[in-house]
């Protein structure tokens, strides 16, 4: 394997992703020095200075958001995103505008199955550009994404584009933009942590003319099944609720 | 636009797929003479012989499952579609299997995201084959879509397989088998419309050494937003379990 | 049994409401001559002329409900009512006001709980007094229930209430005068179908000085057992959200 | 009031339950010489030596239960007694037996509603009995309770019981000497914390031809409504399963 190259190393109770390099690594079962991921291919096994073994994986993006990405608050969760992608029907080679980026954590998600399609986000907190760009550089998902320092309330340059995706404070107020942006057919997303910016949402919406305006929520439910079957306790009741609405002018 | 091309066309309250052809298409607003879309291009508009207009767009994949798509009783669900693609992290130019076919709709759904990767997908029931050979033909999706007449309890026939999705009776039989087509780092997803099978596919997932394994259902809630804002009355409370598991050796 | 009883005629499959009389009363299993249960005591048994056995029961307020009462529209489920019960501690002895009374569900669900205690009820409606009264009449809880034919908003006659219960437009009016009538320690409850009268009842609660406000819905899903175990496919997403204070000065 | 009376003292933020006695009460704001509560009557308010007031209420059973009750694990919870109070149409009078009673938790709210009805409850676990006489007296139902230390694999001694409640292990080699309690129309209820128990109660129910079977979960979501209104992110994702039967013969 190459020097600098992301692998995920695997086992049964714990994974970790690092990069191929002259390092050591600590694991919570002893020590890998990564030298030695120079000789090995995917699909071999690795294993700690106390013989704990690991499986060396390509990552895939969940991998990669989990594990490398720095978070930054109130992030959208994968079974949300699970929805924008199957209840818009983008794939490979779509064109996304997304806003705000936050930690680019939907832009990679999205870019991953939209590639080789681009995903085109817009971040107008200076703060946070810096630690995204990272992100999306170690994703290695650079050549799908462009992150652009704007604030979109300003207008979106992109046309015809495939999905609007907005998980922002103000997001009524870039319906508008998106409307112009959109081509035929093209979805509009909102995703709102709460009720007051799902109703001014709509509002925005009706009075643009989207039509099959649609809000859910999805709660996902986690089961124990060993030994005994019941839905875990405690769980997330709550993140968000999606607005789907698509442009037919 | 071509003869035989796949249209939608689009209105604020309804939406057809048609193709184009020299027929006559009865809306339920008046007739389009589907032979003038000859002369049309993608983003222009038709109008039926009662001056409804129409937007001509390209459909994408959820219009071609929900307009075209003969379908077979007990179809999984987008919703549940949803978290298979975003918990596996599959991408274009994934390897999946599938079993059983049925009517093709979760084949389908996967290989919009996974192309130019392929689906290979197995069914034993020829009365099923049939439909779906001419779902799949529809869809325009066959080229990333391989439809096997197989008992899959009998052997998968790929290797390094990046995903293995079952929705069958009997799914614990194929569990032994799913493990030596995976490739390391790939996933099993099984979908239980019963907690019995949850809990007889746990048992196989767990003897045979799979990991990461997690079984959720997810409840996705439509809200009325327009006058009044509340949860709709009546909605879907159960389609199935999704179990997950990782294949790490 | 004495003339003008209401008997529980009960079986494993179907079950009725009558009243002890001269009448006959066609079941879907055959005739029964309800003079017979002159001579029956309650636990006995009676028989169609097609001999299809039923168990002569007093009915319990459940029975009561389901079968006898005229029901108007939008009435408050079983499982809201039980949430209303536990959560406020109320009391064999307990008094509640209650508006607006509608077909008297809520009012006759309560009484049955606080007798010998009373539930005052308000009606502005005169058709609804009507079919009201009659329902109550019918419940056997006539000494329990007050029916007023009064709107509320004008002011609550009661002091030293235990319970106020609101299932009406403009509730949010009520909030003051409710203060008024409360006991110290005793509970409001708002029952509220959609979001937008929970935040205006919240805004009057608040201003108010009521404290432990706390809002929930709750979503009762039913098992199929038998054969196999699962969650029934449809079921009631939402009725309402329920608004709990307390008045604690 | 009286020596030895249990009030709850009631603020907008926190609230206590004493008793009456020559004792010292440490809040959280400051010191309250319990003495004092002598001269006062119900309604009365009493400050602390910092100035922080009270209201001086009588608690209810919810006030006891939550704040003077040793609680042993798994408890049921308001939300599932709820249902079981709703469902079977209870009341003042009803005779109630419950196994195995635990903390006491479940016969101490029954009881609060069937009084002065009587609930039965069985428990074999020596342990068990000390706190729970103790919980018994405290919250002032002595009278409506009654503690067997007895197993009840065994049998139940009341007949023409109104409702059975089973809360423990085994229940399914209860439901033959449940059926012999139940007076004809009373109901069996049956609390299950994992699918196992509810299959294995089911087919035991089945056999011994109960009527009317249901099972249901329920899910209580609790808002967040000021500020901003959404439901509250995390909470309780399951408790327990709720089977309930009915006597039909």
């Amino acid at each position: 394997m190459k020097n600098g190259e992301l692998v995920l190393l695997l086992s049964e109770d714990k994974y970790y992703l690092v990069e191929v390099s002259n390092k050591i690594f600590n694991t919570q079962s002893g020590i890998i020095d990564l030298k030695k991921l120079k000789k090995k291919n995917l699909g071999n096994k690795i294993k700690t200075h106390l013989g704990k073994e690991f499986s060396i994986v390509k990552p895939n993006i969940k991998d990669i958001l989990e594990k490398k990405i720095k978070r930054l608050p109130q992030i959208i969760m994968p079974k949300d995103i699970a929805l924008i992608i199957s209840y818009t029907g983008i794939e490979p080679g779509s064109l996304v505008v997304d806003a705000g980026t936050g930690s680019g954590f939907l832009a990679m998600f999205l870019a991953n199955y939209i590639k080789p399609g681009k995903v085109v986000t817009y971040e107008n907190n200076k703060r946070f550009i810096k630690i995204t760009k990272n992100n999306i550089r170690i994703s290695g998902l650079s050549k799908f994404i462009r992150l652009k320092q704007k604030d979109i309330l300003k207008g979106i340059d992109e046309k015809n584009v495939d999905l609007i995706t907005l998980d922002m404070k103000n997001a009524e107020k870039v319906i508008n933009h998106a409307w112009k942006s959109l081509k035929t057919g093209g979805y509009l997303v909102v995703y709102s942590p709460h009720v007051e910016q799902v109703i001014s949402v709509w509002k925005e919406i009706k009075k643009k003319g989207f039509s099959y305006i649609k809000t859910v929520e999805n709660i996902v439910r986690e089961w124990q099944v060993e030994k005994i079957t019941r839905p875990k306790t405690i769980g997330l009741m709550h993140t968000g609720f999606l607005t789907f609405a698509r442009k037919v002018k």
